[in-house]
Parts: structure tokens; sequence; C-alpha cells
């Protein structure tokens, strides 16, 4: 059994539960290195306290999951039939009929879905899977943070072809659809969320939507993109000037950098994670630009472009070394314009490290 | 109240709901008109029986919210709010503290949130949102259908793209990467789903991953691929072969078209779903193929590129003027290669029109 399978299972042992069904695509990839997500069709991982795990999926993903290596049972189903009745079928086979405790992703699993799998059962009592899979998956391994310096490499990578980009006239549109195809001439099948370049005043707009506007001299560009490299995510935001800058436009990307710098700075073994958000944020107020920074400051990342820690000012977990999570402070003020920075952060023995490297000093492209 | 809204408000009146959660970013949109994603935070609209719906997202979203044109109340929060609470008090503003029976989408909220949901009333019956929502989005209108039509053009003319870049020796990846190229040049800013380009044997996994793989002489290559425009999905499938076809490929592929325009030639409305499913597969089972035909006929599609109807042999609704699903037989041979043909298709007053209009007949590319 995987490492990851047996810690689980451990788990398991310890809280006295009988089965955990793990549904959600992040996890299952984690527990089976098998990335699939067959939609609305039922995929999962369900793992017992005294028998071997089994998975489920749509028959015709089977061949792909054999080939990816998963040793034990395999459910596969065609769209006619019911898979909980094969799932009853094989929980009948392990002696799993009458289970006490069950565990499954609340946050994850659907209302109907939840209540199908408890109601294979007699009254089972629930415990979250949730913070014990984040737990889990909260320090990345040396194999994970390999892939994770890769698709690191790969966000930086496109913010260059974006800079690279920049021309009177252009649009965010065609940006972003060059950034997009140099990514994946060089191998990349997926973005972890959909790509952003905004220009000029759009920049206010956290969650700006790319569209037509063409590039003008004066404008701030923010990009914000990442890739998926073996179903682990980068995320990376950069925002330069494009021919000129004017002193307010300056003065906000100082104050976001030595807000990113100074949380940097904060991010080693032992930091109250929440730290990390009132330090940044407190430059940020200092500076005027308080009410402008409506967010947190970061999220973890892996499997999950957001994941745990969430780096908000709530968290009162400490850091530990080998914990992965975005440093991304940013300053949006309406019809004006936004800046944010943000990157991708390991942390070491006695610090941290970015995995994304594209410099950070302002940048007026010409 | 805009005409879905009213549609929907009605319903409770005759179901007695006093309050329905719409979660889905899909039926948000439809309902809304406002496309969002915000990923684990909580976002959504509550319709009331006897109040005005309101929207509640993260606060940094509200001015695109407003934006859109939302007329009723939104309630924005920040990520160190508990957004629950400000929905307590809204509905406490709208006397509705004792609701007796609440709806929701099971097949999407999560068991967690639905469990915070229903934990605001005493003891609420719940009534399931799916049925009387998809049955709400069944059936398309005028705006719907000319935003499909241009969402289908885009896949059509993404399937054009990838086959002019057919060449001895280009890999799979960087086809797709010139594909979704010059979609986005067009403007088209997310694929509906992750674009698929498969070469030769490869063809023969229905949920293939396209990679590293070069294109030889004598393989069939095959394109899944769909655009998203103003919300509403596409989704094309063309296989063609690349300088040369053998016997066994002819025959597997005209088997796949006979089965895909007879299932064309049966749709319109009064006929039973379920049986272009049959009609199709009667055609590839009599040729032989029946046993690598593993999934559905096709699938309904709108702002969801997998909704309803399901075109799935278990059926049994008729089909009605102003839907719209995908006609996609496959025929897959392990280690020989595999054929689908996928349209998408408008049942029409007294047949069907297919929205993508990439020629089907055999094409091998020189």
């Amino acid at each position: 059994m995987n490492k990851r399978l047996q810690s689980i299972t451990n788990w398991l042992h310890k809280e006295d539960i009988d089965v955990l069904f793990i549904n959600s695509v992040e996890n299952v990839y984690y527990f089976s290195n098998f990335y699939t997500d067959p939609h609305e069709r039922l995929m999962g991982v369900f793992v017992f306290k005294q028998a071997d795990p089994l998975f489920i999926l749509p028959g015709m993903e089977v061949n792909q999951l054999k080939d990816a290596g998963w040793p034990y049972e395999i459910i596969g189903y065609a769209d006619h039939e019911n898979p909980w009745d094969k799932l009853r079928e094989a929980f009948k086979a392990r002696n799993v009929t009458d289970a006490k405790k069950v565990s499954f992703e609340e946050e994850i699993l659907t209302f109907s879905r939840a209540n199908t799998f408890l109601d294979l059962f007699a009254t089972p009592e629930v415990v979250t899977a949730e913070s014990q899979l984040n737990e889990l998956r909260l320090v990345k391994d040396s194999t994970e943070i390999a892939i994770m310096r890769r698709a690191a490499e790969m966000a930086d990578y496109g913010v260059k072809v974006g800079v690279n980009a920049l021309k009177e006239g252009v649009t965010e549109l065609e940006v972003l659809a060059k950034i997009e195809y140099e990514l994946k001439q060089k191998g990349v099948r997926d973005m972890s969320f959909s790509t952003m370049v905004l220009f000029g005043e759009k920049c206010s707009d956290p969650h700006g939507n790319p569209g037509e506007k063409q590039l003008q001299a004066g404008d701030m560009v923010l990009f914000d993109l990442g890739v998926i490299i073996d179903g682990y995510c980068s995320d990376i935001t950069r925002t330069v000037a494009y021919q000129s800058v004017n002193d307010k436009q300056k003065d906000i990307y100082q104050t976001v950098l030595n807000a990113q710098l100074a949380a940097l700075k904060a991010s080693k073994p032992g930091t109250r994670i929440g730290d990390l958000d009132l330090t940044a944020r407190k430059i940020i107020t200092e500076a005027g630009y308080g009410d402008y920074f409506p967010h947190r400051l970061g999220h973890g990342l892996g499997i999950s472009v957001h994941e745990f820690p969430s780096m908000s000012h709530l968290n009162d977990d400490l850091l530990q070394e080998g914990m992965v999570y975005t440093i991304e402070p940013g300053v949006y003020i309406p019809n004006v314009g936004g800046v944010r920075i943000e990157d991708d952060v390991l942390v070491t023995k006695d610090g941290c490290e970015t995995l994304t490297k594209f410099p950070k000093e302002l940048q007026i492209i010409t």
C-alpha cells in the first residue's frame, strides 16, 4: 500500500471509521496518482478500515486507471448501470454492511451523493474527511516540490511571453492567446485557471475579464496565470507599466512590492500564518491604501489552485517546512487601476524560497 | 422581474416552497445573467416565495454584479466574514425565519453547505430543485440559440485550424496549441472543456490525453473541442485520416457516420429521446462494432457542456422544439484506433438542424 493510502488507513483505525469515500478529483489523484474528471458521473476511491481500497469510475476509463498502476479492485460501470448497486455488492464482499462510522469530504460531496452513500448503512455517524485530507496535503514531499518547481518555471515563462507581446494597440485577448500558445508549445496542456491579462483601469478589478481592450501608452498591465504540470498548479501575478508610469502608479507599485517582500521575509517555520497577511496589510494601510486591499494575502497551492493553508489574517496555524502557498497583496483603485504581485512560496528549513522567479522591480516596457 | 425568475417564483408558489437556494455557476448565470465562479467562496441566488430575490457573493465582485444589472439586494462579504451570518439577517428582514419547505440543487450543493442552509430553520422539508431547473433550461429560447450558433461556428473554425495544422511529425499538443491560439485571436476566452487532439491508436481511448505523440502517415486524427461564448458551450468532434486510410479504418468511419446520420434523421419533436441512441447503436452493432461503442449517444448542451437531456437509450422523454444536444457515436478498438463524429443539434419545428457544420465525409488530409 502506498504511503499516502497507508497514512489515511491509519487514521481510519485511529478514529474507528469503517469506510472513507474520497470523491474530489484532487484527493483521488493524491491517493491514486490517477487524474480524471468524469464530471457528473460518479468517480472515487473508497478506503476501508479492514479491507483493501477500491476505485469506482466510468467503465471507459478502466484501462487508463490500470495503466496508471492502481493495484486494487476497480469497479467500472456503463452509463445505463447504477454504480451504487455495484458498490453495495463490493461492500458486502468486504463485510462492510453495517458501518457505524463513515467519512467523506463534506465540502465537496454533493448533498444527494452523500445521502445515497449514507443510505447504504443503518444510522452511520459522519466524520468529516476534510481536515485530515487537507492536513495530509498541507506539507509537500520532495516529489511534489520538484513538480511544482517545473509548474512555477512555466508560469514565469508565461509572463515573459506576455510582456514580450505588449505593443501599442494589441488587445488583452491577443496577449492572452499568445501566452497560452507558447506554453502549449512547451507541452503544457491545461492552465490552472482562466488566464488574466488586463490593461489600464481594468486592473482595478481583482477578478476582471480580459477582452478586446487595446493597450495604450501609460497603461499598467496585469498578468495572472498558472499552469498544471503533472496535476500540480502554479499561479503567478505580475504588473508592469507600458511606455510610461506616473507617480501615483509608482507609489502604488512600490507599496504593494514592499508588502509582498515583507510577507516573504516573515515566511519561515513557526511563524503564525495569519501574521503574514497582517504584515503586508500594515504596510499597505500605512501607505493609505488599506481600503483598496480587499482580499486575503494568498492561498495554499498544490493539486488545487486554492488549497490549504489559507493565508488569511485569521489563520492561527504555524508555518511548516514544505508548505507551498501564494503571497499576492494587491491594491485596486476603481477607475484608476490596480497592482498585484504574486509569487508561489515554499517554506524551507529556515526561511522560504519563491518558486516563481520573474523579476519584481517595476518594469516599464517600451 | 425577469421571465426566468418569474417562472421559478411561480414554481415556489405552486409547490409552497419558502426559499430556493441556487448555487451552481450555471443556474446562477441563467437567472441573473452574471457569470462568476468564486471557487470555494460562497456565491448564489436566493429566491423567495414572498419577497424579492437576493444575490450573495464575495465583496470584491459586487461592482461587477451591479454592472451586469442585477436589480435586487446584493450581499457582499469579506474573506474574514461569515456569509451565513449576513444571510440570516437578510432572511430575518424578509420575515423568512421559519421556512417549512426549502429547495436547493441536491446534486450540486455540498453536504456541508446544504446542512448549514438547513440549520437556519427548524425542521424544513427539502424539495429537490434539479428537476425544475433542468426543465427550465431544457428548451432554449431564441437568444440562447443565437449565442449557441456563434459558439458552434467557433467550434467549426477550431476543427478547421486543427486540420490545417496537420503535417508529418507535428505533435498532438502543437496542433492543440494552434487551435486554441487561433480561437483566442477571434475573441474566445475559454474552451468549454480541455481540448482533445489524438493521433493514431490514441484515438481508441474516448477520454485520451493529448501529448507529445507525433503524426505519421496512416494515422487517424481525432479532434474534440468546444468554446464558451457568452456563457454557452459548443462541442464538436471530427475524425480525419492523415495521408492514407486502410479498409478497416474506412469501414469504421462509414459505420459511425451512418449511425450519426441516422440519429440526426430521427431527431424531431415527439421522438422518444432514447430511441436516438438505439437507432445509432443498432447500426454500429449490425456492423459488428457494438462492443466498441461504450458510451451514450450524447448529452444536452447549453450553459453546461453536459446538461439535460441525457441522450441515453433509457431516456423516455420526448424531443421538443428548442432542445439542443450532441449526437456523438463512436467506435474505439484498443490498439487499433477510434472514430467519433459529433454535432450540436437543435430540434426545430419539424426536424433538426446541426449547429456545427464542419464536413463529415471522410477526409484524407495530404
